[in-house]
């Protein structure tokens, strides 16, 4: 039988929350089993782009990237952020090891081909390597994971962590019985946008095609869970979309995707 | 017997230089046995303070590091140097996997203590965790430590590179056989610091003594070849202060310290 892991992915909200953050980390350091923790921060790379005199680009969400805003998310993602996450897990007994794609060539991208927009150094992931990931969870390291990926020529690459956590989930599903929570905002996928306590408690793959097609899943929402259903369909064993007060109880409220 | 380790440090003025950064990287990668990087970055990170309109506050070489400081360096040092220094490595075969003292708790330091002058968030070293150090080596990874530790209660701190590679050196001597080499600007430890090519081969640490005391040795590399005999005492096998001239050949001339 196959260890447990869980794989854990905090978006900006959380991050930029400070007391927030620390509880989050609380509650992921009392997770049974292995654990990895996938983390954004796209807010204060923004925050700190406009600080450096440049503005931000975003489309449809996602940011153009050219090398002075490279620079920028990888001092602050892989720098600050990641740092002084791992640091906290350090001082609450959990052995985070903060790593980006790059490290121990786990997670590998090309830059992304040039179709209407050139998102300019946005990495789409080729191959995550769940050996190499698997070595360091047996060692007894908890991977801590920032939005940050590379070519394996030498090129960084800026890459959606929501992506990198359904990928991770995907290949870690060989060596684990894997359990992927993406934890944002709302308690979980909304029926209706405007009430916040309208979570839907599971959805098949068929039922979020027709709220796609009907409009009430939509926008951001949709990578998000194409690449959720990714894992689920590619041999992660649970997939959840939920907020952080279904982590503070340790259960796995939410939204549960299902095949 | 003991497996062969070595241990380099580079400083800020080859990462300074890409072509120089390159070709450093290339010999690193050509050494034979396993490996540990560790690299500075103090001007890069002085550079980006100037840019953010912060004045870089230096005493006796050391850099005082308040709270926007320690910002600073952890996205200069863990973030854009560290990650696009793996990144080269990944791409030249070498596994490398960038580490602060944070990640797998591998360096402890506490708050320098105040006395004449406040440093602010400079760590001093308390100890290197050449246990989980060495679970990387022996899992086939090249760590590439970056001047960033932490305190274990979730503070993160500066700390002198040099004083990383000296300590980390001798935690790694009670596992590997281990070879130290400090790499800077200089092809050595000079008698006369305004001939670059008098290098001194080989020195003892009475000779350091008497060399300081007569004043051929003095301002920064006072402190540098007090870690590195430090390293030589406490079990690390050779160690070498020398340029990149030397490295390049695969030969570790320069000045050899002796017990």
């Amino acid at each position: 039988m196959q260890a447990p892991l869980t794989i854990l992915k905090i978006g900006g909200n959380i991050i930029n929350d400070p007391p927030t953050l620390t509880k989050v980390l609380k509650d992921f350091t009392k997770l049974s089993g292995k654990k990895i923790l996938i983390h954004g921060g796209g807010k204060r790379a923004s925050a700190l782009m406009r600080q450096m005199g440049l503005e931000p680009n975003m489309v449809d969400g996602r940011r153009i990237t050219d090398a002075a805003t490279l620079e920028i998310v990888t001092m602050v993602y892989a720098g600050v952020l990641n740092k002084n996450i791992v640091a906290q897990l350090q001082a609450i007994g959990c052995n985070a090891i903060g790593l980006s794609g790059a490290d121990g060539n786990a997670i590998q991208s090309h830059k992304r081909i040039v179709k209407e927009i050139d998102y300019g150094f946005v990495g789409d992931i080729d191959e995550v390597n769940g050996k190499n990931i698997t070595q360091l969870l047996v060692a007894g390291f908890t991977p801590v994971f920032c939005a940050i990926t590379h070519d394996k020529k030498g090129q960084l690459l800026n890459t959606n962590a929501d992506s990198i956590a359904s990928r991770l989930a995907a290949a870690m599903g060989r060596y684990f019985k894997t359990k992927l929570i993406l934890c944002f905002e709302k308690d979980g996928v909304l029926s209706n946008p405007d009430d916040d306590t309208s979570v839907i408690p599971s959805i098949t793959f068929q039922e979020f095609q027709d709220h796609k097609a009907s409009g009430v899943i939509s926008a951001g929402m949709i990578p998000k869970m194409e690449g959720a259903f990714f894992a689920l369909q590619n041999g992660v064993e649970e997939v959840y979309i939920t907020g952080i007060r279904a982590l503070e109880k340790r259960k796995t409220k939410g939204t549960k995707l299902c095949l």
